[in-house]
């Protein structure tokens, strides 16, 4: 639990508040400001949310109230930060949000060091949403249905639908008691999970079409190059879940997507499941993550970059 | 909450105890099934489950203390059915189970009527494994890491991750008291959601290749052919989640899958997301059941059953 008394009376005293969150806005960064402005709209606050660029049309329907902006109305009296590891996430909007008197941010990434004079950091708390659940329960405000349906937004994307390793007992107590505003998890979760652009489910198939088991089955390999993106209009972020889904064949416990990037490089995901320790595969490479999903950089064509990483991986989950 | 006085003297009696859950296990089957034979073990009784068709493959760790067995080795003096609407469900050992001179059963379908002497039956309940847990609580009976464990894949997997409409406060309070237990609930849904047959996997990607959309990309529809199974190995149960891989394309509103079965028949699976009535489109073709989920069943060539199905879905979908 945060000491909130600093943050409560810092908000007591503004008027004008502006919120800011991460550029390429997920779940909890668009629910977490949502629910935070409503919240303080409620209050009788003056309160808007400035973004740099638009909020990806799955969670567009999280603001109708015209919370997001993109330009200042006026110089904030205080500035609020959600879900933003350091000020570079906030990139271009840097001069407006240390332009208030007051600056503060609230987040759960771990940091590299203070960028506003009133922190509440919590990297133990599953998402931004959580602490800011936390906050408004903490000042009484007040909090509708809407604000709850974009607290759970924040805390159930954040944590995969409460499967990731972020995931606590807490995340569950706070879905627990945004059922009790009424909210419509069916509704959301279809707003959230229900829709992926169709190149990016047809680079997923052509993934599992063209996929490689090797060492018995255990490890797979798979790849898309720039002409696959091509055909399929897709952009380079419809390849993000295709070594989820390499990954999820059964009997595999290691996997390895390599993607072609425009500038020709090949960017490798590689990701386990229970005990192939896929860090040391990518550190053979220069690169490096964690023991179950790591990545590494290769400078060749994608068919050298195959074959240099295919007897590594397979080295990786004998027995 | 369920008055659980009746049933906790029937099982304080009671020393020979059987288990018995449904055919074609599922995650709630055999998580609440499992947790309730550890707890009532470790409360001294001699219990056991018994089967008469085998624990799909992604939930046999439950099991690792020989709870699952094909032969009854006495007669009970108890026998528990769990998640069983009915004894229908428990097919082959409905003779062992009516045998005991008590019988009992905990389940949260809607019944047809009474089938053991003592019955805890609410249809509230996110899952079977929420009103074991609530037993096993009002016994004060222990309950170990292995047995939560089990309860949580039963109330995750039943509920669709907390995404489906029986989920509930109850179920998010009961996922974070089993986090008290110590838990590893990454490593459960590895277990249980990250494992696919590749030839279902295959099937899905061919699904979304071939595609087709109409009436501006808010109906689509795909097709398997008994000629596609084969081709990847796979069997009837891998196209089940083809329709939903459908339905998520972004702007799809409604969606049809056509699945060739051996016998010839055409069975039309007919999914929408928000407002597209395909219980009436079912109709039209004597099929039937919900607003955003119905099917039915056409006895030509598929060509045939793709023509007549796509007018009736392209106007389920017209402003």
């Amino acid at each position: 639990m945060q000491n909130w008394n600093d943050i409560q009376k810092a908000i007591a005293k503004a008027q004008k508040i502006l919120i800011f969150t991460h550029v390429n806005m997920d779940g909890d960064a668009a629910g977490s400001s949502c629910a935070l402005c409503r919240s303080l709209r409620a209050m009788g606050k003056d309160c808007f949310i400035l973004l740099e660029d638009d909020c990806p049309r799955y969670l567009q329907f999280l603001d109708d109230g015209g919370m997001f902006i993109k330009q200042a109305p006026w110089t904030p009296d205080l500035s609020i930060a959600v879900d933003c590891g350091d000020d570079s996430r906030i990139e271009r909007r840097k001069d407006v949000f240390h332009a208030a008197p007051v600056t503060m941010c609230i987040d759960h990434h771990m940091k590299s060091g203070p960028f506003a004079q009133l922190e509440a950091i919590d990297p133990a708390a599953p998402a931004a949403g959580s602490l800011v659940f936390e906050l408004l329960q903490a000042m009484n405000a007040p909090i509708d249905k809407d604000a709850a349906e974009a607290l759970y937004v924040a805390i159930a994307t954040d944590t995969g639908s409460f499967k990731h390793g972020n995931t606590t007992a807490e995340a569950h107590l706070d879905a627990a008691k945004l059922y009790g505003y009424g909210i419509d998890a069916v509704k959301l979760n279809n707003f959230v999970y229900g829709s992926y652009p169709l190149p990016q489910l047809k680079l997923e198939a052509m993934a599992v079409e063209r996929v490689q088991l090797f060492a018995d089955g255990k490890a797979a390999i798979s790849w898309s190059t720039q002409d696959d993106l091509k055909r399929f209009g897709a952009l380079d972020e419809h390849t993000e879940c295709c070594i989820d889904r390499i990954r999820s064949i059964e009997g595999v416990e290691a996997a390895a997507f390599l993607k072609e990037k425009a500038d020709g490089r090949i960017k490798v995901s590689l990701r386990s499941k229970s005990y192939a320790d896929v860090n040391a595969v990518a550190r053979q490479f220069d690169g490096g993550g964690h023991l179950r999903a790591s990545g590494c950089t290769f400078y060749c064509s994608i068919e050298e970059a195959l074959e240099q990483i295919r007897p590594a991986l397979e080295a990786s989950v004998a027995p």
